[in-house]
C-alpha cells in the first residue's frame, strides 16, 4: 500500500549506460562486484531525511515552495512523513537512512516532551525498517534550530543549555542504539561564535571537549558499537564554527584525549567552504585515521554558503572515492546525501530524480577508482616519487640524524637537482578513467 | 655618514596627532608610557628586509618597478644593502629587524658558498648593529625561492633536499646565534603542494615533525635561548600548505610533541588569506598557549592573494593589540612590519612613509586597546556572561557530571531561555575608543 | 501615549564624544552644520521596516529567534507593527522610512486580497507620518519571497508572473506616491538564475527591459516626481543575479534607453559580495552619473552570503561619504539603514542601539570626509596626477589625434618615466581625518 | 631538420580512446566530422606563445625552474625561441598560434628598437608559418610588464604613456596584419586602479573610450579584416580592472559606440576570478552578439589568483563549447592555450603532454555539447519552459501592455501558479553526455 504521493512509480531499476529513462538507474548497479565488493556494499548510500522530507524550499529570501501534504506539529504529521520516508528509501533501492531528533518528532514544549515524541516516532520506525529492509547509518541531534540555542548547545555561556543539549543528546543516542544505528553524529551548527567581543574561546574549548568526553563515556556505557562521528564545517551558520576542517577538527580530538575514539563525517560542500577540495579533506582524514563517512553532496564553488547540491560532476568524484577506497573503504560510513533539490524543482518526483543522479555519479565515480586503483595507474608513480626515502639518506634521516651531521653530509656535496611533477602527465592520466 | 639614497633627512620624531609633516610619527611616541611600559616595549617594532631591500616590484603580469643602486649579485652589492637598511631602520628608530638568508646574501652555486656568503654579511652586520643599536627580531632560512625547493623542502619527495633544507637552516639558526637574535622563525613556503595526485600527504607529514624536532634539539644543544616559532599560511605559493592556520599548526605540533617547544609568527594576511580574522588567530593562539610574534600588514580582503600592504586601518589593529594585550605581551616577539609597498610606490621616501603610517597606526590601535582593558569596557561584560560556569551546575558539569545524571537533572525541570549577545552594543563600545 | 515595547525610553539625544549612555548619540549631532547643510540634511537617514521590525530572527538553520507582540498575520498585526514602528523612528529621531509591500501587509490569497490590505495600512500610515514628522525615503514591491516568483517575476518564464508582478509594482508605485516617497525602488531578488541549464539570458533580459520602461511610463503617467532607483546585487538569492553591479546595471539601462531615467540604490554589502568596495561602486555609478540613494549596512568580507550587519568601520565609511559628497550629495536619495540585527540581539533596546551606533558611524564618516574635501587633501595630488591631460599632448590626443601621428610623436623621442602613486602617503593622509 | 629540443618526437597523431601513449591524442582528431564541420574547424586551436615560450616558471616566491636554452635577451635568442615554437606548433599539429609584442622580441631601449626587433622576428616568423602552415589567431601588444605601464596604459595618468602605448599597439596591429593575422587582442592588463585615493574613473573611462576608438579607426583605415577583441578580467594584476567582465565590457562599449566593431576574447579562468561560470560569460556575450573568441584553461577555483592551469574538467568543458556551438561557432575567433604548465613541470616533453591533454578535453567537450544540441537535450525543455511568451498575454506584453492594462488584466482573475525548473533532471541529463 502506497502513500500516492510519488504517483504510480515502481522501484527504480539499473538499466544501463544507454537508459534515457529518468527514472532509472544507468550506472548504479547495487550488485555489480568492483574490488571484490558489490557497489551497494561500497557505496553504502543513505538519504538524510532533513532535506528530503522536512525542509519546505525556503532560503534567507523567500519561503516555503514546496507543498507537501506532512507538512504540520502533530505526531500524525510526523507518520505521514515517516510514511512517504520509507516509501521513497525502498523505491530508490537505499539501503539506509539518517536523521535528527527534530527531523522525525514534532518540537515539544520542553524536555519531557520532546523525549516522549521522540520515542513515539522510533517506534513506528521499527517496524518500517523492518518491512523495508532500510538501516539506520546514523543518528542526531539538532542543537541549533531551536533558540535556546543560538547562542551554542555544548559552548554556550549558560551552562543550562549545555544541559539541556547533553540530555537531548542522551536521548538522540538512545534512540540510534535502539534502532540498530551504525554511527551517531555531532555537528556543531552553533559551537562557534558571531562576535569575538563576547566570546571566550578558551572556556568554551574546554566546554566542548568535556561534552565530548560525556558522549564517549556514554556509548561505552550503553555498549553501543557504532562510531562517534563530528563533521567538520568552517562557518554558516555562524560567522566562525569551532570544527573548522579536518585539521582543527583533529587539533581538538587530540587535546581532548578523543582522536583513538572519535572520526569525521567529512561533507564535500563544508570541504569547499573551508577551502579546500574534498579529495584533501579525505585524504587528511585518512593520513590521520579518523576517516568515518562522507556527506555527498556539491557545493557551488562560487557560492559562499552551504548550498547542498546534489553531486554531478564525475570526475571529482572519482577522486573523492580514490581516498576512501585507499582507506579501505568507510568502515561503519556510508554516503549519505545531505543535498537537496533546488528549491524550484517542486515535484515529487524531482526527490528521486535528485538522488537517482547522485548515486548514479558516485557509482561512476567508484568505478573509475577502483580502476584507477587496480591499474596502478596513480600508485606506481607516486611510490617512485618517494622512493628515496625509502633507502640511503632518507632511511638515515629517519633513523635518527641531527642537524650538524646532516650539514657535514651536505658539505661533503649534497647539491640536489629538481625533477618535474608531471601534474598535467598524471590529470591525462585520470581523464582516462573518468 | 649617509648612503644619500633617501637624501636630506634626519631621523622621524613625534610631533603629535596635528602634524601635517608627512616625515613625523603622530601617534607613536617611542617613550610614551601605556599599562606600565613604554611603546617601544609593548610594539616591539621590526623592518621586514626582504620586502624593503630586495623586492623589485614586480607582480606576475610586470617586472621591476624599484631602481635601487644595490640591485645585484655581488658581496659588494649585499654591503650596500645593508648600509641603506641601517640607514633606514635608524631613521625609523625601529628597534629591531628581521631577515632570511637569501635577503642579505648573494646566492651561491653550492652549499658552501651560500654559507660562506652568509658568513660574510653576518660579520658586516655586527659593528652596524652595535654602532645603530638595531637588534635581530628574527633570522630565518628561505626554503622556497630557489628551484631545488620546488616541490617543498622539509616535506621533498626527495630525501636529499630535506637534507639542503636542513644544513641551510643549521647555518641560518647560527647566524641567527651569533646576532644575538630573539627568535627564529620557520615558514614552510613549499611545505604543501600542487597537486594531491602526486603527494602523500602522511609521508610529507611525517617529514615535516622529523625536522622541526631536529630544530628544536638543535637549538637546545647550542644554548639557543630564543623561541622557535612556525608561520601560518593557507596557500600561495602552493595550492595547499600544510601550516594552513592557527589551528592546524597547533594539531601539527601536538601530533609531533612539539606544542611547548614552538610558538607562532601569526601574520594579518595569512589570516585573511585562511578565512579567519586577524583577531580570531590572535586569540585561539592564545588560548592554546602559542602565540609567539606578529607579522602586521594588512590583506585585501578581495584579493585573493597575499598583498602585504602597509596596515592602515584602527579600529582592526586595536582588536589585533587587545589580544596580545590579554596574552601579557608577545614575550620575544615583537611586530615585523611584512609590509610592502604598493609597486607604484617608487620613489625612496615611500619606504618611509610607508614604515611611518604602519607605526602610527599600531600605536593607536596599541592605545585604543590599552584602554578598553583599562576600562573593562569588553571584559566585565564577558565575565558576566558566563558567570553560569563559575558556580552551580556550571561547577558541577566541569567537575564530571555524565550524560545520565545531567539528563535527570533537566528532566527535573531546565527549560533554559536565550540571552541577547549585544553585539552592536558591543561594537558601539569599541567604537568609543578608536 | 507609547506601545510600551521599548520600555520606559525617551527620543535618543545627542551628548557629544565622551557620553557614555549607550542610548545617545555621540557624533550624529542632526543640526551640526558641515558644508553648508546639516547632518539630517546630508545622511537623510531612514529605518527599513523589514529588518526592524518583519525579520523574525531566522536564519538557514534556525528559526525565530525575536519574540515581538506584532507577529502575525492580521491586518491587526500590522497595525500593531506600524504602532512600534512609527515609536521607534520618532525616538530615533529618523527623518525617513523605507519598506516593502510585503513588509506591511498581511499576505492575501490573491492579488485583490493584496492590494486592499495594501492600500489599508497606507491610510494608517497617512496620520503617523503627519503625526511624528517622519517621511518616506522609498517603497518597493516584493517580488521575491512569494513562491509564485521562485523563477523570477518580470524575467519569469511564465508571462502571467509578469503581469502579476508588474500590477503589483503598480499598487506599490501608487502607494508609494500617495504618501509622497522620494524614490521608488526595484530590486530584483529572483531576477537572475539557478541554472543555465534552463535558462536563456537573452530572453529575459528582454523581459527585464520591457518592464522597466513600463515602470518609468507609469511614473511620468501618474506624476510621480520620484526617482527611479534599481539596486545591485551580485548574487543571492539567485545563484546569479542580473543587476550584477553597478557597471552591469550601467549596459542594462543603456541597452534598454533607460540610463537618464533610472539610477541606483547602492548597498555596502552587495558590493562586497560583487567583488568592489563599497566606494568603488559609489565613485563609478557618479562617474557614470547613475549615483541615486545608499543602502548602508556591513557585509562580512569573509562570509559569502549578504550579512546585512549595521556599519561600525569608520575609516570605510569616511571613502563612502566621500564620493557621496563629491557625487554633490545624494538628491532624492538617502542613507537607508539596510541593516538587521544579529539574531542573538533579541532585546528591544538592541535595535535602538544598532541604530545608533549605525548613525554615530555615519556622521563620523562624513564629517571626515567633509574635512577631506575643504582641505583639497585628496584633491589637490589629484589634480596634479592627471595635469599632463590639461594642455599639450593630453589635449591633442583627446581632440583627435590618431594613432598614425601618434606614433610619428613617438618616435620623435616620447619615453616616459613613472612617477611615484603615493599610494602609502595618501592613506596616512586619510589616517589623520579618521 | 629539428632543434632536439623535444628529442626524438614525431608528431603526435591521433589514436583513440584506448590509447594509452602520452605522446597520442585520445579524443581529436582533427579531420572528424561533427555537425557538419571537422573538429579542427570548430575548435581552431592556437597556442600561447608567452606561457610555453616566454615564461620561466617563476612565481611571487620563487624563481626560474625551467631551463631553455633560449632564454636571453638578444634577437638570436629570440631566433631560437621561434624555432622551437614553431617545432612545438608542428608537433601538436596546432593550425594557430598567439603571441604579444614582447612576447617574441627582445626588449629595446626605447619605442625605435623595440619596433625594429619586432620587425626582425615578424620576418623571421613568415617563412616559418609558410613552412609549416601555422597560422595566426592573434597577436597582441604587452601593455603592462615594462615600467612604463606601472600605472595603465591607455589610462595612465602621463598622456606621454599613452601616447607611447598608442604608438606600440600600431607596430602590433601592423605586424599582425602583415602575418595574416584574422585577430587582434587588447587586454588591458595595468588599465584598472590599485588604489581609489589617486584615481579619477571618469577621466580613465574617457581616455580608454579615446583609446579604442583610435585602434578601431586605424584597423579600417588598413583594411585589416580581423576582428578587434577585448578580454575581460575583474582583477590582477590591478586591484580592480575596468574589463572586469562581459556586462562590464558591454556597457563600455556601447558608452564609447563601439559594440559593433569589438568583439570579446573570454577566458575560463578570468571568468572564474569574476565570480561567474565560463559559459555564463560565454552565454551573455552571445545573448549580447559579442562573443568573438576564447582562452581556454581552467583556474582553480580556491585560488584567488589567475592559476592558468591547462582545462582538465570534460563536464564543463561541455557546456562551455555548447554555448560556441549555439553561438554559430567562434567565426574568427579560436581556442587559444592560454595555460601553462606547473612550475614544478620542467621537462620538455611536459609542454607536449599539457597540450595534448587539453586539447583531447575540448574535443571531448565539444562532441558532446553537439551531441545534445543534435538531439534537442536541452533545446527542447527550454523552448517548452518559455512558451508562454510566444503567444497570449505573452505576446501582448512585448507588443506594448502598459501597467495599468496589465493590472487589469489580473485584477480579472490572474493567480499564476509555480512550475518545476527541473534542475536536476537537466543535470542528470548532461551527465548521459559527458
Amino acid at each position: 500500500m502506497t502513500t500516492g504521493f510519488f504517483g504510480d512509480i515502481t522501484p527504480i531499476q539499473y538499466e544501463g549506460p544507454d537508459s534515457t529513462n529518468e527514472l532509472a538507474y544507468r550506472h548504479y548497479n547495487p550488485e555489480e562486484v568492483v574490488l571484490g565488493k558489490t557497489l551497494k556494499e561500497h557505496l553504502r548510500f543513505a538519504v538524510a531525511y532533513w532535506h528530503s522530507l522536512v525542509w519546505p524550499g525556503g532560503d534567507p529570501f523567500g519561503g516555503q515552495t514546496f507543498e507537501r501534504p506532512w507538512y504540520g506539529d502533530t505526531l500524525d504529521h510526523a507518520r505521514r512523513k515517516a510514511d512517504v520516508a520509507f516509501e521513497m528509501f525502498s523505491l530508490l533501492g537505499a539501503p539506509y537512512f539518517c536523521f535528527h531528533d527534530a527531523d522525525i518528532r514534532p518540537e515539544g514544549t520542553d524536555f519531557a516532551e520532546n523525549t516522549s515524541n521522540l520515542n513515539a516516532i522510533v517506534d513506528y520506525f521499527g517496524p518500517k525498517m523492518e518491512e523495508t529492509g532500510t538501516k539506520l547509518l546514523w543518528g542526531t541531534a539538532n542543537l541549533f534550530s531551536h533558540r535556546r540555542y543560538m547562542s551554542g548547545a555544548a559552548t554556550n555561556p549558560d551552562p543550562e543549555v549545555f544541559a539541556f543539549a547533553a540530555a537531548t543528546v542522551k536521548t538522540c543516542i538512545d534512540a540510534t542504539h535502539r534502532l540498530g544505528g551504525e554511527n551517531y553524529v555531532l555537528w556543531g551548527g552553533r559551537e562557534g561564535y558571531e562576535t569575538l567581543l563576547n566570546t571566550d574561546i578558551g572556556r568554551e574549548d574546554a566546554q566542548a571537549g568535556r561534552f565530548l568526553n560525556m558522549v564517549v563515556d556514554y556509548k561505552h556505557k550503553i555498549g553501543f558499537r557504532g562510531t562517534i562521528l563530528i563533521e567538520p564545517k568552517p562557518q554558516e551558520p555562524t560567522k566562525h564554527q569551532y570544527d573548522y576542517d579536518v585539521a582543527t577538527v583533529y587539533g581538538f580530538l587530540k587535546r581532548h584525549g578523543l582522536e583513538n575514539e572519535v572520526k569525521l563525517n567529512i561533507e564535500q560542500g563544508h570541504a569547499i567552504l573551508a577551502g579546500h577540495s574534498f579529495e584533501h579533506e579525505l585524504h587528511l582524514a585518512r593520513a590521520l585515521g579518523i576517516l568515518g563517512s562522507i556527506d555527498m553532496n556539491r557545493n557551488d564553488y562560487q557560492s559562499g554558503w552551504d548550498t547542498d547540491q546534489f553531486p554531478n560532476n564525475v570526475p571529482e568524484m572519482a577522486l573523492a572515492y580514490y581516498e576512501i577506497l585507499k582507506n579501505g573503504g568507510l568502515g561503519t560510513g556510508g554516503t549519505n546525501f545531505d543535498s537537496k533539490l533546488r528549491r524550484q524543482s517542486i515535484d515529487p518526483q524531482d526527490l528521486l530524480i535528485g538522488h537517482i543522479g547522485g548515486m548514479d555519479c558516485c557509482a561512476r565515480g567508484l568505478k573509475a577508482a577502483a580502476a584507477m586503483l587496480e591499474d596502478g595507474a596513480l600508485e606506481t608513480p607516486l611510490k617512485a616519487r618517494y622512493a628515496g626515502w625509502d633507502d640511503g639518506i632518507g632511511t638515515e634521516i629517519q633513523a635518527g640524524m641531527d642537524l650538524e651531521s646532516l650539514a657535514a653530509k651536505v658539505e661533503g656535496g649534497i647539491n640536489p637537482q629538481p625533477v618535474s611533477g608531471r601534474q598535467e602527465a598524471l590529470e591525462n592520466i585520470v581523464n582516462r578513467y573518468v
